[in-house]
């Protein structure tokens, strides 16, 4: 079992990093942050009959990383209580790899997810709609959606003061390790 | 009263486009197409000393341009259960807006908004956590939210076969309309 | 194609009645109104060895008369954000229905509904988590959700002025008038 | 500080009551089991001359039971993606004390309220639409929602198996009895 970690933050060590690392800490994971690539917004051409167009960015080399994992944990501050810009451009490309690689949803489909998201303004309620987002997009694509945390903070470093987040994480954690690692 | 159009969809004449046009058809706007422009993931600094940088890009000249306005209608495709990333990615840039321009809240709490999206996959029970998000936006910033749209469409046109969100938009049309315009 | 109404309101005459009213408006119904009808909550008896003991009320009796319907509608006031408790109540026993008659989720499970629900304070927004679980219910029951009316009122008669309701009202009073009858 | 449990199970030693137990271990409250008593829908007179009249039960008593205490506990099992029918009974007699008992609002706003809530069908993900309708219900009255805890369990005592569940019990529990009691 082989994990990787999609992190839509845009902060370094900002506090959706801080509870991330609590969730893999000691595990082996393949770690994308989002902020060091290139990912374009998508260009509609479903229903088009040239199709999608090459968008000559980092999106294609990051799916490919991504779906040699069978767990796949996505990491997102809440930013207007929702994912990031940044991940949500990310998984909107998803309808390009659709259409193009045949493949893409049977291989999406036997995977599991985590989310792990922070947010400052009442996460635990007003981030419920993004939950309800990601828990859509698992059953699309097919993913069984195994969990999430929400931790509350805003400034850096807040997130150590959430209990409830710190507890779920370690938990995670656990659970996480009891799994067979592969390399 | 002058009314400004955020457009978040990338297809041109795309199912988004033709419900918006039916709104504003006959009426005086100001229409961005967020995919006409170069707008930036924001690079969260609000609590780095240096602040927010400078990100180069188009996201300045269009808030300037839409603070003007009194009425803005965001429209977007529903793509993965929530708005385009390109107009996410708009949206979150209003972190830096709010504390690089101090009186940015104040201006945007004057305002009204619409949301118009045009989903395929069951838009009008799977869209609402995004319609619960854009109400958590427009309370944070102060806007009235004055109403919404859902349309059905997956295929290009497919939205005229939606009895609801064509009446809905000619009624919305007609009270636009009653308002007396600013030039 | 045969309709009942399962009416949760409890004012003779109010909001609700009258929207729902215009749905089936020239349509032959059996319309269940349940303040007419004494409804006792649920006593979960799922998981003892004596199993749900009868509560001597109306349920059964009203169960039954809707399971020879193909449609359902569901029409509620919006009390609280949600269903009306005697409508919630109505819903609790099904957990009794489905241990009790082996054939009662085969049955419901073949039928379509619609739910019709009025409320006072932000309908269209603050209802919408009604909405999502009478989603949940439905997909429980292998129901298929059709579609949904959400109208706003208050004092009586003020669902006259919500324009949105009153066509789609009309609109489904088309749309079921057009479905073959049965008697 | 004093404090009130509202109980709107059915089932006795249920989940539900094994998880609300590990939060008011220790601590002293007054815990009102609405299944040991009668509470009649109620029947909206708020627009009617005569106004609501007394529907001869025990919901008066328990209001005034609840009302002389500081902090609320909701607690009720998930049936069918919601509270109990006899909570929603319960909550919906609110708009006829709302009426009624003019101090009634301003008396509920000085409260905090928490929800407890066990379900057994993706109770994470399924129960959040009830998490949102409890949030409406606290800010329309006034009380301050200071959390949830969502347990996943089915058959009794499954709940013990929930590691979050008991955690965050423990943790309110803790906190709870951190807070100066009032007799």
């Amino acid at each position: 079992m082989s994990i990787a970690v999609i992190n839509g933050g845009t902060r370094l060590n900002g506090n959706t990093d801080i509870l991330t690392n609590c969730v893999i800490e000691g595990i082996h994971t393949d770690s994308v942050y989002l902020r060091d690539y290139n990912i374009n917004p998508i260009i509609d051409k479903r229903h088009s009959e040239e199709g999608f167009q090459d968008r000559n960015d980092d999106y294609n080399s990051i799916i490919e990383r991504i779906l040699i994992h069978e767990i796949l944990i996505f990491s997102t501050p809440i930013y207007w209580y929702s994912m990031s810009g940044e991940m949500k451009n990310f998984i909107d490309r998803w309808s390009q790899s659709l259409r193009d690689f045949p493949d893409f949803k049977a291989r999406m489909a036997s995977k599991k997810a985590y989310v792990i998201a922070v947010g400052g303004d009442d996460p635990y309620i007003k981030g419920l709609p993004m939950i309800q987002q990601f828990k859509h997009i698992f059953d699309f694509i097919g993913i069984d959606f195994e969990g999430f945390i929400i931790g509350k903070g805003n400034k850096p470093g807040d997130i150590l003061q959430d209990p409830y987040a710190l507890f779920t994480a370690s938990h995670l954690n656990k659970k996480l390790k009891d799994i067979p690692q592969r390399d």
